[in-house]
């Protein structure tokens, strides 16, 4: 292993060891069809498979671990921690929780998905609510943080999660050149950046030449624009698209300097490609991709992201979808363009 | 690795050679929630995730393979096979085939469904259809074969098959004992046997005792009853369960008595219980499975294979269904009996 030029990259590198053999590897997938669509050598980390349904599991455990020496001086009861989420970082913290014997309080909003409120619970996870209109969640969090002395599992913003997210892009690296591939292109969904500044992470641990881009949602594009004007800008919105776990305010304060020298740029993805995108994962991977962990895959289908020639790696960040909504979109795959149309259009 | 007592068992291991690196190794996953509800250590091999959607690659990239020294005689344009199916074989035929840049038609009734048409299609596969109620698939096969000089891929009754399956389960061994853990069951969905003969193999090549049992759907039990009877019985019906991929007349003739000395017996299971085993793949493990890929985590969701303080390995064994029938059964989880309910009745 090389010097890496920033200290984050030994973080990334202890990571990986501390969390091997603890987090599954998900495999590099390929399919012929989507290589013979992009003309490019794309491979797929589908971490809708790791446990609690998405990448968050590395970050929450890797951080649950560091806290472990001073958790394991408390009584059992003792050893909790909480967080606030309205999905993944909820349900990974409650699952790493649940690996360490430890207990997870999750502060969620009463309009949090169904689904991501029982998976919370069935990982053994208590929920507390708050009224998105009434409460202040962050007030919340830190109230019952101080009452159960137990540590907040931040969702991204804080180096441990960085760290332990750039895991899965570590292995994307190796894997791939286990394969004899070197990665020209890094494809992330981006929400407050936790993966994408673990990439950058990653790639500087292992010596990666590779391109990173950040995917967003159409009207979501913050990270876009604050890496073009230099400073971490704003969305307007704060509803309106299907990619539920990538609608946040703003890049985070410690994920955004990591990610601003080194990322390459964003790209933006609307609805109607994600959905194509989630029938396409659904038919020809056969893997459960939500709006929000399939926007790097969306913009190599519609013809966003162009990777002709290219070694491209792509990662399906989460799977936490409720059946209603991932229902009506597969069911829907025969009546809306289907693969070759996008072939037709894009190549 | 031991003598085995099979001959067989030695195409296994030779097989096994031959598909690595050429097929996908799945993983072995495992969910917290299934094992809490099972009371067992459920080890799950999504050969969903395989290319082509199902173990079924396996066995026909390892019968091509046989075939490739001969076909590196004839002139490219030459290099074709042929097979019949309604289904997840004709799949893995073309992609095999499309993987070694030979040509495959693949013989389908008129009535196969849409997508298992079209996935052939993508894999550069050509399809002659035939008509259920008038024509002779087999002598329609054989006509195609002579006049293109083109060898018939089974989809079960023939050794080199039998030894490509074969490899799925040595994986699950291997994979598991690398987790220090000895299976005691394996559970395989049955339609003519391919997967189970290949079981037998796997277990005699690694030394495995794991009891294998075979799990079909209710009304389409030929396998188990033929296990007690010790001769090939045939179903009565030839349609009425959603698990098309299982519906075949009766176990075959090379696949029996592979399987007739070794396997512990069989367990049936329904639509609705397979309905439920879909949803919970979809929820707790974020793979797309299709009914016949499924019948052993049915049956182990149903209670009516117990694993309480077992090693457990379950193979989803496809994952090639229609979008609109899975749309609507992963819709309705809301509504349908949940996780917890199964759980009051069952542990």
């Amino acid at each position: 292993v090389n010097a890496p030029g920033l200290g984050g990259s030994i973080e990334s590198l202890r990571a990986s060891a501390r969390l091997q053999d603890r987090v599954i590897r998900t495999p590099l997938m390929r399919s012929s069809v989507l290589d013979n669509l992009s003309n490019g050598r794309i491979l797929i980390k589908p971490e809708c498979l790791q446990i609690g349904g998405s990448f968050k599991y590395r970050g929450a455990l890797n951080k649950l671990l560091g806290l472990d020496s001073e958790m394991q001086r408390r009584p059992i009861a003792s050893r909790q921690v909480v967080a606030y989420s309205s999905g993944n970082h909820g349900i990974a913290t409650a699952f790493a929780a649940e690996r360490l014997s430890w207990k997870a309080t999750v502060v969620m909003p009463t309009d949090a998905p169904e689904m991501k409120i029982m998976m919370v619970k069935e990982a053994g996870g208590r929920v507390e609510f708050y009224d998105r209109s009434l409460d202040d969640r962050v007030a919340k969090t830190r109230e019952i943080s101080a009452r159960l002395k137990a540590p907040i599992v931040p969702s991204f913003d804080d180096l441990d999660i960085i760290a332990g997210q750039s895991t899965a892009v570590l292995e994307m690296i190796q894997d791939a050149r286990a394969q004899g591939i070197e990665l020209d292109d890094l494809l992330l969904p981006c929400g407050g950046g936790g993966l994408l500044a673990g990439a950058v992470l990653a790639a500087e641990a292992m010596s990666s030449n590779a391109r990173i881009h950040a995917i967003e949602p159409v009207g979501f594009d913050d990270m876009g624009r604050s890496l073009i004007s230099g400073r971490r800008e704003c969305n307007v919105r704060r509803a309106g698209s299907i990619c539920d776990a990538l609608l946040i305010d703003r890049p985070g304060e410690i994920t955004f300097p990591i990610i601003a020298g080194r990322v390459q740029g964003g790209v933006a993805v609307n609805d109607v490609d994600v959905a194509h995108a989630i029938r396409f994962a659904f038919r020809d991977l056969k893997v459960v991709v939500e709006p929000g962990g399939v926007v790097a895959l969306a913009a190599i289908l519609s013809g966003t992201m162009r990777c002709s020639n290219r070694n491209v790696g792509v990662v399906l960040s989460g799977g936490n979808v409720d059946g209603g909504l991932y229902g009506s979109i597969v069911a829907s795959s025969e009546s809306c363009p289907g693969i070759h149309e996008v072939q037709s259009d894009s190549v």
